[in-house]
């Protein structure tokens, strides 16, 4: 066995940009700023200028670099202008690029050159704490993070950051629901390395309180109060906020599962994960129909909405799906969501029986419930899918019908047809839903996969379940 | 619709013996009484031989006769004399009818004449409360009831007997779990009359306390505690003795459900019910094959086993078997055993379906317990069984796995094979069970019934769940 420390030096040479690397970057970096600030200084406003996020902290990882460049402005600029003249001005100092306009949560500009995603974001110059939007706190996390590394811990940011990726851990967006590159500098700092996070974290409990800047310290029973997450990371820089606050707990568990295999069994898998097995449709089409389950898959497709919204969206669905489906009597054994980048998503569950046995049990009030138990009967009476009863079961009345909805393909057909906010399907989606959704089961998903790009190996990996770095164990 | 009244003076004079008919069983009784008289006088022994029982109370029903003759011997007499010299003799004083001797808590001696059961039990004389044995009471009931009876009463009894037969409420004994004779008695008297009695029942509450004789007047809450059963009626003679201790809350509820439908729909079907349909074997295998469950039977011969032991195994065994199929998966709806007089008993489940999804999933330790998650994933990778996994769901691990008993029939089969006791079979059932059982399922139940006499119906009424005085009901 490979130490760790051996396993480590050897990630380090891979994901640590070179010169040749970083001139590149930081001269596309400069270049832009330089024609953003000519033009905001024509504009007359005052404004600052800066490089954020992992370039100016120098925390980035070789091959995928982000330009995060942040425009401060006085307080009294109006909010509008940063979703329209900003804009423009973003927008012309980046002409010929390729550009998205973002409005997540805050307008921002995101553009891509040689393969570099450059976002343009405006925030307010304000003190500490004084906060007037959501990246105006960006300024002072690179300061506090600057301020504490030197050049062994940013390596071991760099390998936090790596290991994280390698997992499926990394990324607060919603979709992953993990650790963000702040998040990662903090632990690194926090712990004094990588390695040191990882043996903290193999150890950490449910509702575990980081406080790096000791805003808390000797209450900490406060922010277990305050902050309701799993995982509580005290910002530095925000007594009132937590940096992990978009850590599931799957995603949490993940971290401590993976941090321990590779305390006890280094290897560059958990950085470096191995491709999707190569698999072509007849196989793919022979594994799903000799697995034993049913799987259901659901595609849809959407325009005009924000990872971060759609991502909301379809993992609201999917817990809501989950519980009427349950409700129906059927096994949900995993459920998941996949979706590209542009325009097609799928809701994929998997499921013991897509078909039920056609009779079951009602139970209904007890005895001693005069008009209930009377309502009961009556009811029962009448009811054409009554197999047998009322008889009494402890001092219960109970019947047995037939299923209303043995099947779970009939019953999501129904209920997905006017697009199925009635049975919790988020509402944007449910907008989209109601335009069109196909519904595929079993050996039909391979079909689906040939036609959307990216789907067959997030299949695979899900047939599979187990993380690839887990694969050897034990045999 | 007739008057409840109406119904029950018709009622009556079906139920009510005639003179040639108290003629033929008193006379009877009175040989038998006789002879055992003079047999017991040749012994030397004190004794004093009695009619008790409904003969004795005047509160029999017409065609059902049962003579109770009970033999009072002094408190000093061995206990043995009961199980040899008295049995001899009671044998003796019946010389040339059928006889059967039964040993189930109490030494005692039944034979049958002119198709009328007689009773010779042993007791012993004793102050009310010094009880020596579980028959001692009967005199003193004797005694209790016929103070407090008038003709009229005479005959509110026997209406609430022969409600309680129809609707299968009727009998202590384990098999029924119902209202014993003395419990009707009881409460014919202290509630005034059948129909007050009805009107009474159809108003009880789970732990209703009913006490004749005033022992906990102004304590009842002592007697909810002392006596943890659903119905609790004190015994006039004996404070710690709950006389309806052996009614179950199905036919405590049964009675009072029943009690409602008559008084809204006074029916003389309450009273006589219907006989089951007839049906060919045909006509069940196609009734069995469209329901659309899985019916499971299980043969067994026994024999030496007085019915209120068999019936203990029987319900203990149902119980077991029961709670141990849901734990493998199985939805069970329904279950319930049947035996006749002799040999062959049969228990009867009905499953959702007998074949479940051949997979399963397995919910492992939370991530927290690190020992535990490392035995689960160790024994997880050695697993011939496993289809996926582990996978992270919440702060667990979870694992798909290959169901080792996707069909209850193999199991059932597997697990009774020597007996069944490691499954809760009763051990004098899992005796006979060791020797040899049959499973059934589905239509091959037909077969059965074409075997076992009695079976047929029993099978009929069970399909249909619902009791047939309230099959007119909301239609």
């Amino acid at each position: 066995m490979t130490a760790p420390e051996a396993i480590c030096s050897q990630v380090l040479k891979r994901i640590t940009p070179d010169e040749e690397e970083r001139e590149r970057v930081f001269s596309l970096a400069e270049e832009v700023m330089d024609r953003l600030r000519a033009l905001l200084a024509e504009e007359g406003l005052w404004s600052d200028v800066r490089l954020e996020g992992s370039l100016a902290k120098d925390t980035w990882l070789s091959g995928e670099a982000d330009v995060d460049i942040f425009v401060r402005f006085r307080p009294d600029t109006p909010r509008r202008f940063f979703r329209t003249r900003f804009l423009e001005l973003a927008k012309e100092a980046t002409k010929g690029l390729e550009q998205v306009e973002r409005f997540a949560e805050h307008p921002y500009l995101e553009c891509y050159a040689e393969g570099i995603r450059i976002n343009i974001v405006p925030c307010y110059a304000v003190e500490q704490g004084a906060w007037l939007s959501a990246t105006d706190r960006t300024p002072y996390h690179t300061e506090y993070v600057r301020a504490r590394l030197d050049e062994r811990l940013k390596g071991e940011v760099r390998l936090l950051k790596k290991f994280m990726k390698g997992i499926g851990a990394y990324g607060a967006e919603l979709r992953t629901g993990g650790f963000s590159g702040y998040l990662c500098e903090l632990l690194a700092i926090y712990y004094g390395g990588f390695l040191e996070a990882l043996r903290a974290a193999s150890r950490w409990r449910r509702r575990t309180v980081i406080d790096p800047a000791g805003h808390y310290a000797g209450h900490e029973d406060e922010a277990i109060e305050l902050f309701r997450h799993h995982l509580i990371v005290i910002d530095p820089v925000d007594p009132g906020r937590n940096a992990a606050a978009s850590v599931s707990i799957e995603k949490m568990a993940l971290f401590i599962l993976a941090a321990r295999e590779f305390l006890k069994k280094p290897s560059e898998v958990f950085f470096f994960p191995k491709g999707p097995e190569r698999i072509d449709l007849d196989g793919l089409r022979m594994e799903i129909r000799s697995r034993g389950t049913s799987l259901i898959a659901i595609h849809v497709e959407f325009y005009d909405m924000a990872p971060d919204v759609l991502w909301g969206q379809l993992w609201r669905t999917l817990k809501a799906l989950n519980g009427l489906l349950k409700a129906e009597g059927f096994t949900v054994l995993r459920s998941t969501a996949w979706a590209d980048e542009t325009s097609n998503c799928v809701l994929l569950f998997e499921l013991e029986s897509a078909v039920l046995p056609p009779v079951e049990k009602h139970i209904g009030p007890p005895i001693w419930l005069e008009e209930h138990v009377e309502r009961f009967i009556e009811k029962s009476a009448r009811d054409p899918s009554l197999i047998c009863g009322p008889f009494i079961e402890k001092d219960r009345l109970c019947v047995l019908k037939k299923r209303k909805w043995p099947n779970a393909l009939s019953w999501l057909k129904e209920r997905l047809r006017r697009g199925g906010r009635e049975v919790g399907v988020a509402p944007l989606l449910a907008k989209h839903m109601a335009r069109g959704f196909r519904l595929f089961s079993g050996e039909g998903i391979a079909e689906l996969c040939g036609e959307l790009k990216g789907l067959r190996p997030f299949l695979l990996d899900f047939l599979r379940g187990r993380p690839g770095w887990l694969a050897d164990r034990g045999r």
